[in-house]
């Protein structure tokens, strides 16, 4: 038995708090997030992010290690609270609800906070759009082995729930900005990273472009593409050679390649 | 005004029939699979694949250009039938509807038929189980310019209407074939075509393996990786360095930065 505050009714302030959460605004002023799911709690655990309040039914649960999960989490600091079937179906956002869903603080980094490497390695989105894609970018940064994803100008925000779903707990341990691209450019200079824009605006092949220096990738947003702050202020453009339809690549796609590349050249610099 | 026959009632043999076609085996059964929304059935268009029948709800457009699609269309050989909105609804699987569904015929290619380039380039998928992994490895075969993708012992088949969808088109164009991993073991053999299974199990970097003669790419399931079929009969076995979590890159991600380190090498050796 886990000893927790017990809510039955949908209609809980609590509950209608959980459901708010899910839009940017009350998710920013209240400075929290939600992760659902028995695998994203378990992903948060392992990164040392203990939620701050874990909602849960039993009835919704399709393992049987969450109770664990739950004392494990309780035991370092996170508030328990049991949901009837219904109250957390309110509160579900996934398609197949498994019983378990925390709040969690957000955290920013400031671009002067963040550990480098020598020499820094960085992937730069510009307004990307797409929850999934997001997810996806931070995935192949991780993979990467980069120092940090800075957001400019975000539509997204990297705590939409959908973010937090895609990016399979990488965004519990990826050092992440949010910022302007105003404050990057002076950033990126000021430290002596180049940019490396991908867009099709160039005849110049990523494979090209030396990547085993001090490097931050630049992607564009999924509509738009770069803005024209970037295409100026970048100091190579870059892009992926494309044998079928133009459109075969999205962003994070194109993302993980021109990462993937940086990585060949920066193992084979060594 | 579109010449069209009119179905007003969700129980029209017809729409009962559109719903079943979401389910592989009457899919198979009748040798077609539907293609859903505006842009697919641009795409079909674009690459000459006229669908069979089109079922359409203006009160469900969303843009101005659905009536003249559809008349193309139909100048072409396509049967049109204009629903109900109930109706529509109902064969619809997108969350949003388009007021736009196409049934096509099934195509398939065998080995043989395989238009092959010189050298020849290949990619392989063994029983991947999302549709949309399955779509979004053929738009990176697709960006990088393969021959064909082959689909061994399919768990997922390329007709799953998720697949169309995630495949953005490319289905329409890529040639493909499903068959067994053991007459593609064979058929590779017999043409000299070497095969590079991408599995952890190796302390070779897909970057250190020769990808510039003739050459299979060759993904493993989700859950499982490749088989030990695939990992006894390859010519070699290659693994993506991974800097963060073991499960950072999906099997299509995998399949994307191998991919393109393959067209790295084969644009550099020209």
């Amino acid at each position: 038995m886990l000893d927790a505050e017990e809510i039955s009714s949908p209609q809980n302030p609590r509950i209608k708090n959980l459901v708010k959460l899910r839009n940017r605004r009350p998710r920013d002023k209240q400075g929290v997030f939600i992760a659902e799911g028995y695998r994203a709690i378990c992903r948060a655990l392992e990164k040392d992010v203990i939620p701050r309040d874990l909602y849960f039914s039993p009835e919704w649960f399709l393992g049987e290690n969450e109770e664990a999960l739950l004392k494990e989490a309780q035991a370092r600091g996170a508030n328990l609270f049991e949901l009837s079937k219904i109250a957390f179906e309110k509160v579900a956002y996934r398609d197949r609800p498994e019983g378990i869903l925390g709040v969690i603080e957000q955290w920013s980094h400031s671009l002067q906070d963040l550990p480098l490497s020598k020499p820094p390695f960085l992937l730069i989105a510009e307004s990307i759009e797409k929850p999934g894609n997001l997810g996806t970018i931070l995935r192949s940064a991780d993979a990467a082995g980069v120092d940090a994803v800075v957001c400019c100008d975000p539509v997204t925000d990297l705590f939409n729930p959908n973010v937090v779903r895609s990016s399979t707990g990488v965004l519990f341990s990826m050092p992440t900005v949010m910022t302007t691209s105003q404050e990057v450019i002076e950033w990126l200079r000021q430290n002596g990273i180049a940019s490396v824009a991908t867009t099709p605006h160039t005849d110049t092949f990523h494979t090209d472009v030396d990547m085993t220096g001090p490097v931050a990738i630049i992607m564009g947003s999924e509509q738009f593409g770069l803005s024209e702050i970037w295409l100026d202020a970048c100091d190579q453009k870059a892009r992926i050679p494309m044998a079928g339809q133009a459109d075969s690549l999205n962003v994070a796609m194109a993302a993980l390649v021109t990462l993937f590349e940086a990585v060949r050249q920066r193992n084979a610099a060594r």
